[in-house]
């Protein structure tokens, strides 16, 4: 926090939240601009809290741990950091639309934790407005965390955290699997397995009867009628019959390319670093570039940095290869990041995944010729999707 | 056509367009501007076609033709008028996306017709664009209409006509059936289908497997995989479900409420108009208004002007009711008309749904006071819905 | 009215007001929809003023009214037609920002009207809101009108009219002048003038002084400053020589376009309509188009239909003939019409200009050769532009 | 360059040109994406020229530099960096709409000036395309600049630079004045006088003459005539008179408020920022935030950081101080920031402005109590706009 604080880049708003909860009162008492120190902590003294957000962005620990999760997860993984001040709360008690991991960094918090409150709020798809005490019953985990501790509970799991008299609390939560629900997927591939048996089966083409509309309607739902009955069966049969028609592969492969737009960008070790892009040696000196030429040879071995960080799709334009190290720390500030590739190339990437995390010469590319085994090397390792198991010497 | 032009309110574009098809090139030559008869006609003389668009807006026995059939298709009649120079053809071969139905008005034209080319072009929901000679086979149907004939041919249905040298061509195209099959309306249906399985049904809102990303997708297609056998029946088993979920009957309302938005307004008789509120006596005379009150009593027989001119829907916002007498001949220039109706009058609009075409008296209306009987007989009249069976004198 | 109503295009807000002014609380009770007569006289009937708005879309006279004085007044006329029963108002008192000619045509109204209040609402740009009784003095005009009597008071007169206990009250009230003062036409005239100064002066384009933020600004006004005085008179010297560049015929241009798309359309007389494009007998019998060829010749005599009915606009995409023939009775409905002119027949408009209202022929037009003399007489009279002396025959 | 580049935040397109002129053709090269070093070194290596654009926001040496001159300049200061392999030119000729002053850092450079070519191009308002060499004539300045040189030319003179065979070349250019002349002045200046001669002087608001339409226009231009001249000297009387309306201290405070949002924020030296608030100790230590309030008393001397980082506006809505303090070092990236004063704290405001350099005690301000007063130091020291004399020492 002190560190997001001094580096001078934090606004109120876009990056911290200041907020208060007391005698069922949530507030937010954001003011304009930067957040420097002094306002922050004069804020803190008299008794709000303080929601970092994106911590992300500000703390390489955070951005190595959650983009380790991500992959994990196969969805995106958030968080948030939170300090709050003796004997108080921040927030009103509520549900979310995320599994959420609170991690205990420094002091205590007491928790309560209440049951989803009926069927329909069970891993619900949004979360709640904030909660009255009086909607709650009794908690189903009281319990006060202390540093090192670690808390879990899943979408739709009420929830509130306060402060003991006598310490302060700072913790983290971490979130994921917002919108990654079955039904989050039909949305993406129902449409588009209709849109496939318009194409493919005339049954779906077939007028309307010309009366259904005289006997079909919700004024005529407790009808009895032949007619009635009749399309309804054949609603529902050509409701089953898309089941033949659902790309669900290609479906999969639109949900991994928005899942690579969400992800943080790998994050890399000082050994890695060296055997990548990043660390190749170009650079100015003594009034001319040195080291510029990126030499791979058939014999230079090379794998992806990441086995999560790429994703091929067949696209109408072309064959794609979503990439996520030119993400930025902050969630969708690039534009998805993609390369077009010769449809030659998809067995070479695969390899590349399939070989993961071992090195493979680049002459073991599926390719055709030697100089495209060493172009599409190339391309790969300039874009720091490939690293090299030696760091790239110049001769 | 004459008329229309010398109404003076014909346009070039939006409501005539000249077209010439020679050589195998289709042209428009639309100048800009009122198309008046002196400019017209010179194109005529010159060997180009003229389409009338919307001619339910300048003739009134087009308007009452298409208002009858719209109510028998359930689906939206439109019209275009072509005449034809002799020994020429305004437009290249192509299919429609419509049922079609060619009334020679005066002339005589020679049509080839063509069946669909392939299974894709059976019943298609666009329509082509322009053919050339070439992609054509040998005609279904190849004949000489005269006065009087009808042609029909079906969506995907190839056609050209061109005239003979010696007779010039007038006729109507009388269409309807687009965007009206079963496709269509699972449009509709099934994200509302989907919504209300995420609403009601847990197993739609649990989280897909954490690992779905690395064994599903098209790269992974030929792979077996006891998990991919699982996530795709997991899949099929849902869309399987959704037809528990779907709400037809609502979906039917909602095409119905978008079919009456489309609707041509009704036509009335003489004896229709003097039974309505067109033809009330209210009006000005001698410095005052006269015959002003509308007295509809317990006795006043009544009945709908037409069956199809209401639809009742239950929405959000409470029971609407959807009636096409104020709609305009020019298709969608005025919004949705509908009236919101205390839900308490549901039962007497379905009453008066089910007695139409006979007359009932407004003290029959299954309101529960008599008051509410003539209030909402009266607010029915007001808006042209309603008729009776004599016309409302004066006291 | 009556016959407005009955014609059924009549829709509540877009084309009449149904409005009341009782106990200083000025109303609005438009219902939604088509204005149809049983509604409209029962408002009537309870004491509700009716405003049509726009009657010269649905009276030829007051189009034909309005489309002489909008020539004589080089500025757009507009009209509301105002019904108000006996012993009520149907309006606050309120000034407004056009000149204003009232008519009565039937019935008797009493009408206050009162001096402009300060130096500031004199001829004012804007209307007011509605005044209440309290902020008006003594009326400097009051009277009754009777069928016949026409009242006129000019832009910011505060005025109220109410009907007498025993007498209705229909007027017209025909307005003009709206946005059309020496500073709406600096309004057009001064961002010329500078971009041309910026163009051709190098004075204007100079740098500002380095220091000028320091000793300018409101926080300065008072400070006695050398370089505060050479500011503010080189600023003045800059303003005084906009006069050097101000192009003020062709601004005079840019305000006539605007004035000819505000325009209504010239009313025809009957033999005006036999000598113009609109009676040419151009038609359709007996399967074939009839007399279509437009047979101008060199001894043709011509003139312009109207004098005001043109414009000429020397504009960047070339030479602009702007006509009001193609408007629309309702305001604005139809874009800017105009053709697009070869250079050298400008002389040959200025000519007709000039000799209006005088016949010429075609012959004695200033073009090069016989083909153009005809060919633009014939495209002015296609457009309804030009008027032959006798009706065109046909040979 | 190259720190930029390692820093790893330098995209292609955004931040980074890659450009070349060769046999008169000027092309630019950006690939997308981040500018790694290794491809961009590629890139120049094959004798393309790089220009890093807003420099100031990589370097705090650009930085402090172009804030002092924009202060100096009393207009936005920016700059690009360039770097040009030996032998080759990265620009095609051409001027531009800014002073322009060339400071070379490393290598050399050929420069070739040549004076504005005509009366319309000095001092121009806009840059121009890039020109060929048949359009230049001769240079008025042909030299060679070696590190630590200056070159600067006014708007609209012609340049191009290129590299000596044996040296490469790496410049900085410093621009301003960028649309700051006097017509862009009045371009603010006088819609605002208008608006003021509309609503005080009613010769402004009188409308125009019935008849002016007839004989002002270009097609009367030529024409003598009464009523022209007399149309004409009434229009340049009130051009003439625009001068008594202008509000030039009023449109000053305008440009100034747009300048300050224009402006980079100040850089501070390490004892200026210990005498503010961005060195204020209030931080997170052992649990708690120690250090926090800020205790200004009566006898703390404060003054502006600078002068020209703060401006005081009327503004309708009330008096605004605009800051520059919270600016971004990228252009407009924060929009303009202030805070509304109460009236009565514009006196401590100007004696702050008026003391500057020299510090003030707070007591010394003019606010009427002395709780007003360390109100006003404290916010303006929570900005950043005021420093103390002394760091503030926690008691």
């Amino acid at each position: 926090f002190d560190a997001a604080l001094r580096g001078g880049e934090v606004h109120f708003g876009t990056h911290l939240d200041v907020t208060s909860y007391a005698e069922g009162v949530r507030e937010t008492h954001n003011p304009s601009g930067r957040a420097l120190p002094a306002v922050v902590w004069d804020f803190y003294q008299n008794g709000c809290s303080l929601r970092l957000l994106c911590p992300q962005a500000f703390s390489s620990t955070v951005w190595n741990f959650l983009s380790i999760l991500q992959e994990q997860f196969g969805s995106m993984a958030g968080a948030n950091t939170y300090l709050t001040p003796p004997g108080t709360q921040g927030f009103a008690p509520h549900y979310d639309d995320i599994e959420a991991f609170v991690l205990q960094l420094e002091g205590k918090k007491h928790w309560r934790v209440y049951r989803p409150r009926r069927d329909a709020e069970v891993l619900p798809q949004f979360s709640s407005a904030n909660l009255t005490q009086a909607e709650l019953g009794e908690p189903v985990l009281e319990t006060v965390l202390e540093a090192g501790d670690l808390l879990y509970f899943p979408r739709g799991f009420i929830h509130q955290g306060d402060c003991l008299p006598d310490a302060h609390s700072l913790h983290i939560t971490v979130s994921s699997y917002q919108r990654n629900s079955w039904g989050d997927f039909l949305e993406k591939l129902i449409p588009a397995a209709l849109q496939m048996a318009l194409e493919e089966d005339v049954e779906y083409r077939r007028g309307l009867p010309m009366d259904y509309l005289q006997y079909m309607g919700v004024a005529n739902s407790d009808t009895v009628d032949a007619r009635r009955t009749a399309f309804v069966e054949k609603v529902q049969s050509l409701i089953k019959k898309l089941i033949d028609y659902a790309p669900i592969d290609a479906a999969v492969d639109q949900r991994a390319k928005s899942f690579l737009h969400d992800c943080l960008p790998p994050v890399l070790t000082q050994s890695e670093k060296a055997q990548s892009v990043y660390g190749f040696p170009a650079r100015w000196q003594d009034g001319a570039p040195r080291d510029v030429d990126i030499l791979i040879t058939k014999d230079t071995e090379v794998r992806l940095l990441r086995h999560g960080i790429v994703r091929l799709c067949n696209e109408e334009a072309g064959v794609m290869l979503y990439y996520t190290t030119e993400n930025s720390r902050v969630y969708h500030k690039e534009e998805p990041k993609f390369i077009e590739l010769d449809p030659e190339y998809t067995d070479s990437i695969e390899f590349l995944l399939s070989s993961y995390p071992n090195h493979i010469t680049v002459d073991n590319l599926p390719c055709e010729t030697l100089e495209e085994k060493i172009s599409l090397a190339t391309l790969l390792f300039e874009k720091g999707i490939l690293t090299t198991k030696k760091p790239l010497v110049q001769v």
